[in-house]
């Protein structure tokens, strides 16, 4: 499998799109083509494979494969005949957390037990499946993948079979440890389900003809629909094509992903009540009163530090200018026979806009920095270009420590900030200064009481015990 | 998915090679190299999917997919490290039946359960499949495809959980019904099973560092090797690097596929102590004593009539000669505007040999007539090339019944032979004579006790009651 | 051939990035990766095809091929052992025109003749390329394609080959009509020609260790070398590894394509002597004083007006946002049932943003309209999303006429201001005010004498007859 | 590009089917499916690539690409309209010669000049191609490929262009050094020419809707309709919907390739007046009758050697029968960790069947010996099955020097039988005895005069001058 889309950066490092995304639909028409729609309104939360349950005549179909959605539903798909006038079902795409490009990971998982047809469509990651698929062993059950969502939905479908859906969702929820939003498929009826922490965004919405759970609201905007509301963290709903039903919810410490407001969702989207974009212009607001600098320019990193940048400029009054451009057809860079080809490839993929960069001071901004290779890079090509300084401000607080709620971040040695002061940082890469938003400026900026924020990958300290802190990386039957 | 390869004739309705194939092999070196080379050389039992489960580092590996084993194991495939040594495995090549292209059906199979990791490849059909099915869903087992042989692992592996492996495989064979002959891997061990009717083929052979089971006794010849024994009705064997042990045999009646006989196994395979060609040899001398005719030359279908047509010519003194020349390009057939385009595209695919027809009484000699389609054609040509009588003659009985043991032939409607005699058949057909080998020859011509061989196609009665008849076609859970 | 990449806009009528982009580089060290990198620094300018032809042992050797730069010359690629270690060459990315998706219209072309070896790189469009083409067929040249290129070269190595170098470059520089920057190679010998309007763009640069000639300056950055400075209008230069050397220059009337400003090059590319970017932020800041409007917010249509909205922000002073997020990921659209479907399609490439949009009077900048399709929707949805008012602004003047020197607008029908007022297209759209910039103002941007500037598309003045006026469907030999 | 179809055999070291093929139909109805249809039927003499050139419109249109016909022109392939209702055009499929995989060299080649449009398939090879081509250079014609056709194509393009259709064949023919058998489109116009020599096969036939040239009558066959007559040696026919005509004849010494009948042709072909198979079996008399021997059984290497094996058979009265069996899906080997898995490799290729072989004196018989390493192979696995004893036939004479008229066979040092006696021979390949028809008994077996037959491979005699003796590895210009 060989994934060599212009939007995969391997040149510079960038932070690719990470998460998994999450959709389900039950209309009074055929969903296929909303689902499909809906998948690529939501391919930034993944780009390595796509899938589609539906439930028809009786029965779960299943399509999925490695690519994007374009590739996986294209113009040559051939679909089953169920597929065209089915009128409830659900679908993901999904970023491959490391070692795992198999294809079998890909989902939605589908299975078909005592109580009938089951599939499941997951965003998060489950911090006790390994415990949980050896008791489930010990208890008979048999698994074909290594995916902590095989062993989610053997749990669900186990526990639905002997206790019904209602108590046997809550059952399982009281087994599953972790982050998991769901769009769940049980025979023909379509439920929400969100972890008691909340840490991934869920949220419900309609049409006309249908109602909706999906990972972000974007995507009822792109199917003509509207927002009804964040499913509750705790909360199961139930969904059905003229109405919906919170059949009960968990309550608990709540602890939303900070990150999704930085990085990963979509600016458009609103999340627990909090829209995106709004949220990180404020965050750049925030950032220029915590580190204010004399400069005469801010430019963002693009496309990932433009609305902080904005907030920036707008509360210090220094002019917004872009000064990057950003080349989308880099795709794999060819070998570079020299050291110096290396060097060059990242002005592939930026190049430095004269006039807005040289003899000025310029406030570089971007949402936050992983292992900071390319903030380095970039800082060295905006001073080959003439800048009179570069002060590097980022949108949020430094990242410590590994994040086991569905992030793609494991490895403790990858992060720059590891054990360096903001000052060897900006020492290490280049700038004149460098500053991170604080903590407390982050809760602010999101404006949300500080508990209900999940904070771990700033702080080391987890919502809860992590049953396989560090021994992430052990696989199961690796199927490919 | 779509396979177009030369081999797959959809023009002349010529029976494609049904069945699939199994190999399994444990030695004191790497065994992937042989298992590839194993599989090319069972190509001819089936050519939509192919795969190889490999143990090593205490778990199970498995990659599969559509397409020739040069496909799935070409050149460019990357394979995980664990392929490179891992000194036991085992490898499935398929024929799918009717409905079911899915990939997701293609073998080996493979689950990891309380026991550990289990994966099996199977040729043959499990008769009380959904009977299974049912009952371990109740059980608490779930399944995630609509294959028969998902059930078989599942239960074997559910049984060996709860009763080891020697008495679990016992009490699995009780409750499996149909045709199974196996190459099963359970953790670093290789077992040889096969069903106590015996209806397919399993032989096991060696090398100079390994044991194997195989379908055919042609795999042991291609790798260097040679054939120890078949695996008898009933038995279990267990394969180790430098030794083999018979574990178990359930006794009972035997039914071996006359077919395998007929046309599936290669030529040059010994199967249930038979050399296959030899036989074939046989039977064409039978159905010369049969049913003689004066004529001038005797002439094959090519490839599948070649051994009965020398066996017909030296029994009867009728020259032999090629007469037909099979063109091995034809692939799918373009779309012909008119139907005068569909009536010629037989000569591309079979065209005949002026000088070895014209002005000739030519005997016609093929295996055997399923649709009847592709020998009322070639008669045609064969009458335009100036033949002055044609006279057919198949190398085994009448098909008259659906099979249910791995023969992808389940509609009865589909036999030409279904409610008409042979003289019906030799008026459709167009020839001046058309005799079939008679049941009794066909008995002798294999040299077996006729209780011994499974004639239910001919017949219509079968072994063993079918629980699922005239139900075949009903499907589960379909994951393409 | 099917281009399927994220980037290829089939929902929202966008205009895709036309004209062709050509490189050539000779250095004392192998030019194959630099061409490479060379070429996507310019993929924007084409995305149909690639190729790259270079000299060694002797000979020209040519790849070339359908698709990105990325996947004519992938990992994969098997390139010929001359390529590794050539250290003069040519590349060349196309954007077809109309009807001739032929992968044999790919760029750049090759022949041998009778003064060696010849390869072009062209962009541009060739005027009376069918009046050369009669004429060369008589004097017994042969053509293989339909291709105004094919034609150029042959003319080129015809005249070549007759009186040298440089006498034959200027006898067909005599002869060919219409737009044409080539990078042209010559046995070991690497040129850069620019027609006497220099109607496209065409610069020369170095690195320490090779000199280059490519259609912008943003590829020099990317290579780590830097500008020299423009091919001028009728020049030729010969490049060296070590220098460069103007061999002669044809002066005439100037007609610098002013649409290289407004859209097709990239922003940091010098172009001329002037700043892309510069340029279009001076656009943008003439268009907010022509055009004033009394408003909330300035956001761009991304990603082609950002450059235009900042300069319009900063004249007007009204506050600059991001407002409509662009979806990279659209791809070929599934098959939409309904109409509805369709209408909300293009929410799926550009949806807005809440907080920037409702409540709010919004100027809606982009740099320019052709069939006006995305534009109307945008402001529909702008509408939906609760803006107050919308004005859109748009940074060049009225598109009324076709372009013959390589711009991919040939139909008339297909301009939304053919035949209308500002006025009449702002109510067409739905917006509450709509206005171009004048051609005054785009001069005065641009900063050139207006005698210098290709202003056909806008006034239906050609700077030259075109003598296949209306005639440009007209076909030769198609090739596929 | 890479071909992996079952039948290209890179274990064995097989000879693989050589040559090129042509095709050329002009009827009263649209001929694509024939031209399709036919070239599936030549598909054993070039599978590299495959073309159709069709005349609609006042043009020709052309398309062509790597792989099987069924793979450029499969199911899914998008023609332009104008193939659709064309009613004369040409196909071609292609065989490379060495180190020239490129499909840019894939026929058939077309052209537009001053006469109009040309289209050639070729078959053959122009011995003077290198010269010709400098002097059309001289005379100012350019090339794009190292192809001798496209030599070929410019030559008569210019020469018809200049003194009209029927004057200018001549003159290009009296030019034109070497094998050639063409179908030739000019504008709407249809013909066929073979070279004066009539080195390779030309047919013309017809259907009740249209006339038809092909490389072999097996075409004619499969497109229902019949054979007409050879095209004659020098001889130039024009062909029309409803008849044709002899344009004229060159005449001079006739020189047949003696291979066609040995090898290349299908056996179901009439070349020249003779039967393919008949003459087949023809020589394997004259070899039984010329090398006799004491022996139980004859085989046939399958699947070249079968009707040279008929023939041995009949006249020396020993039985006939298979006794290898050949695997159709052995693909690219994948690679082979032990010299132990090369020699196997064999095997998965041919194996032997064992009734056939064990304890018997064994006649081996095959066409031809080229490199010898296929058939040393056998006798070493014939042995290893038992055989008392293995006498190797050969159905053609020595071959010791290359052929510059067609056939892949350039390198002298390839040739087993060059410097060495057929006892050596037979030592080297390890058989009881070995022996080689000869020349006389070849000439006797095909049944021409001497004088007719080019036996220049067997004798390094050839019928012309070889301008490019030893320097046919020269290459122009390489396009990929």
């Amino acid at each position: 499998m060989d994934f060599r889309h212009p939007e995969f950066d391997t040149i510079t490092g960038q932070k690719p799109s990470e998460d998994c995304a999450v959709i389900g639909i039950t209309g009074t028409v055929p969903v296929f083509s909303s689902l499909v729609l809906g998948l690529k309104s939501l391919q930034h939360r993944g780009q390595e494979s796509a899938g589609i349950s539906l439930y028809n005549g009786g029965k779960i179909k299943l399509i999925k494969g490695p690519g994007l959605v374009s590739e996986v539903f294209g113009p040559e798909t051939e679909l089953p005949e169920a597929f065209a006038d089915s009128s409830v079902g659900i679908g993901h795409t999904r970023y491959s957390t490391k070692g795992s490009k198999s294809s079998q990971n890909a989902g939605p998982f589908a299975l078909s037990g005592a109580a009938g047809y089951f599939s499941v469509s997951h965003n998060g990651e489950i911090t006790n499946a390994e415990d949980l698929r050896r008791d489930l062993k010990r208890r008979g059950v048999a698994f074909v993948t290594n995916s902590d969502t095989e062993v989610l939905l053997a749990e669900i479908a186990r526990d639905i079979s002997q206790r019904g859906v209602e108590d046997g969702l809550r059952y399982a929820m009281s087994r599953l440890k972790g982050a998991y939003s769901l769009a769940l498929l049980i025979n023909e009826r379509l439920f929400a389900v969100r972890d008691p922490h909340g840490f991934r965004p869920l949220v419900i919405g309609k049409t006309k003809e249908s109602f909706m759970v999906a990972s972000e609201s974007c995507t009822f905007d792109v199917l003509g629909g509207e927002l009804i509301r964040d499913v509750l963290p705790g909360e199961v709903i139930e969904l059905t094509p003229r109405s919906y039903r919170s059949l009960f919810r968990i309550t608990g410490s709540i602890s939303h992903c900070m990150f999704e407001y930085v990085y990963f969702a979509r600016p458009d989207s609103i999340i627990d009540s909090a829209e995106v974009f709004r949220t990180r212009i404020e965050l750049g607001r925030i950032l220029a009163r915590e580190h204010p600098v004399d400069a005469d320019v801010v430019i963002p990193v693009p496309d990932s530090g433009r609305a902080q940048s904005l907030g920036f400029s707008e509360e210090s009054g220094i002019k917004y200018s872009e000064g990057l451009i950003k080349n989308r057809y880099s795709g794999r860079t060819f070998i570079m026979p020299t050291q110096e080809g290396r060097v060059n490839a990242i002005r592939l993929k930026l190049n430095p806009i004269k006039s807005a960069i040289e003899g000025k001071r310029v406030v570089l901004v971007d949402d936050s920095i992983v292992r900071g290779n390319t903030i380095k890079r970039i800082v060295s090509i905006l001073r080959k270009q003439g800048a009179k300084e570069v002060h590097v401000r980022i949108g949020s607080p430094m990242i410590v420590a590994p994040c086991y709620y569905g992030v793609d971040m494991k490895t403790r040695k990858d992060f720059i900030a590891r054990d360096r002061t903001a000052r060897e940082i900006c020492k290490e890469v280049g700038a004149d200064s460098l500053e991170y938003l604080s903590i407390d400026g982050l809760i602010r900026g999101i404006g949300m009481p500080s508990e209900r924020l999940c904070k771990a990958c700033l702080t080391g300290v987890y919502p809860e015990p992590i049953p396989e802190m560090e021994k992430v990386v052990q696989r199961e039957l690796e199927t490919y």
